[in-house]
């Protein structure tokens, strides 16, 4: 049995919460937050505090707030026997200083309010100070997730960087997609199949594979029809600059 | 009943095909194509020819060639009193100018090999000379999709940049981000499910509300820190326009 205090109160958090919970040998012993109204959410299953004057005893501390606040946060544990843990991509091992035994549990995935996700498929990024707490996070992390894999700090940052890119940059993507709808008065919704549809493909396809479009085909007389027919600049310059990367993408390889 | 001749041996003929032929009350008479291997795929289900004095009598011709190679095809149609109709998101109408009767079928989808699409939910968009061949477009449309949307070539052209977007340049994301994992030995396979739930969110989401990510909390030390990080000059690139991107969506609406 693992006893785990559970620190912050929003969506990762919220998520981890659902998951530990639905394991028995994980024992869920308290959850700490400062924002009072965010953490009466969590009361009705478990233990809650404001105060770290009232942290309760436990095998992991798991730091779930936004990568400025860790710092602060895991100074307060400074104290603790237990394994302190934060859960972000973009912070290193190291930011937990003031911690003598510490670790990083990484779920890499996006996880918005009121969507559940199916944390067996999530890769969850592991690291420890020590082999030993490496392997108490290994066993906290493959009970909840069947995608376990151990990476350093400077691989964490390497994979938070490429999902900025799948992530944050396809969204805005999207976005782009739908500002030339609405501009247009082009339902958005048209769009949604080929969405899901373009990610589907990536599962068994590699990108460089999946790749369409005037762009690798070098089609110049519809990149020049498309640069005239965007009136805002930074569609232009987005499309502009998507094309040449993929035409280098694709040039090197050809 | 509908009579076809399908134009075209490429995945939206093939994927065209499979779909009519679901269907008994259209009679998808014949396949027409110059590359015989590929015209052979066809021969089991259905009549192929490779010349165009051997074409069949329909009531319509379905063009599901190149945007290149539209024009020539529908030139040797010019005799027909069949409705002439092309497949293409980035043709105009009137690129079939040598028949007297034209349309659009234009299946807002990307299709691959070997994928077969479920074309109940893709919308197909239809254009016609005249309203007579629109109702005969939309018959044959809603056969095979719930989702048929009456389109002019103008929106459609817009729709097309649009789709650039969201699968050609979204796809690109996919592709800079396993170039990063690859350069520092990082598996691609990991990003996979966040891949799946960015485009999942979308389906209930707006873009705006569900872009996360350094750009658009401006997070100014994460930027500079992946800006360093980056070793290919494209990727720094793409990077810093698209985070200016997001920052200006952002912007403007906050």
């Amino acid at each position: 049995m693992i006893k785990v205090v559970l620190l912050g109160t929003g969506n990762v958090a919220t998520h981890l919460l659902d998951a530990f919970l639905e394991h028995t040998d994980i024992a869920l012993v308290q959850v700490v937050g400062r924002n009072k109204k965010a953490l009466a959410a969590f009361a009705p299953s478990v233990n809650t505090t404001t105060s770290y004057a009232r942290i309760m005893e436990a095998n992991v501390y798991l730091i779930a707030v936004s990568d400025d606040a860790i710092a602060e946060v895991a100074k307060n544990l400074s104290t603790k026997k237990g394994l302190v843990v934060h859960t972000s991509g973009a912070v290193a091992l190291n930011a937990l200083e003031y911690n003598e035994r510490r670790g990083v549990f990484y779920p890499l995935q996006t996880f918005s309010k009121g969507q559940r996700p199916n944390f067996k498929t999530i890769p969850i990024c592991i690291e420890a100070g020590n082999e030993n707490d490496l392997h108490i996070l290994t066993e906290l992390a493959s009970k909840i997730s069947d995608n376990v894999v151990h990476i350093s700090s400077k691989q964490r940052g390497v994979l938070h960087i490429s999902a900025v890119f799948v992530n944050n940059f396809t969204n805005h993507c999207y976005q782009l997609g739908k500002e030339i709808c609405d501009e247009n008065g082009l339902p958005f919704e048209l769009l949604k199949p080929l969405i899901m549809e373009t990610a589907k493909k990536i599962q068994t396809l590699q990108p460089f594979e999946a790749q369409t479009g005037p762009a690798v085909r070098k089609d110049k007389k519809t990149l020049e029809k498309h640069n005239k027919q965007l009136k805002d600049e930074t569609h232009r310059e987005v499309y502009a600059l998507m094309s040449k990367s993929i035409e280098k993408s694709h040039g090197e390889k050809l």
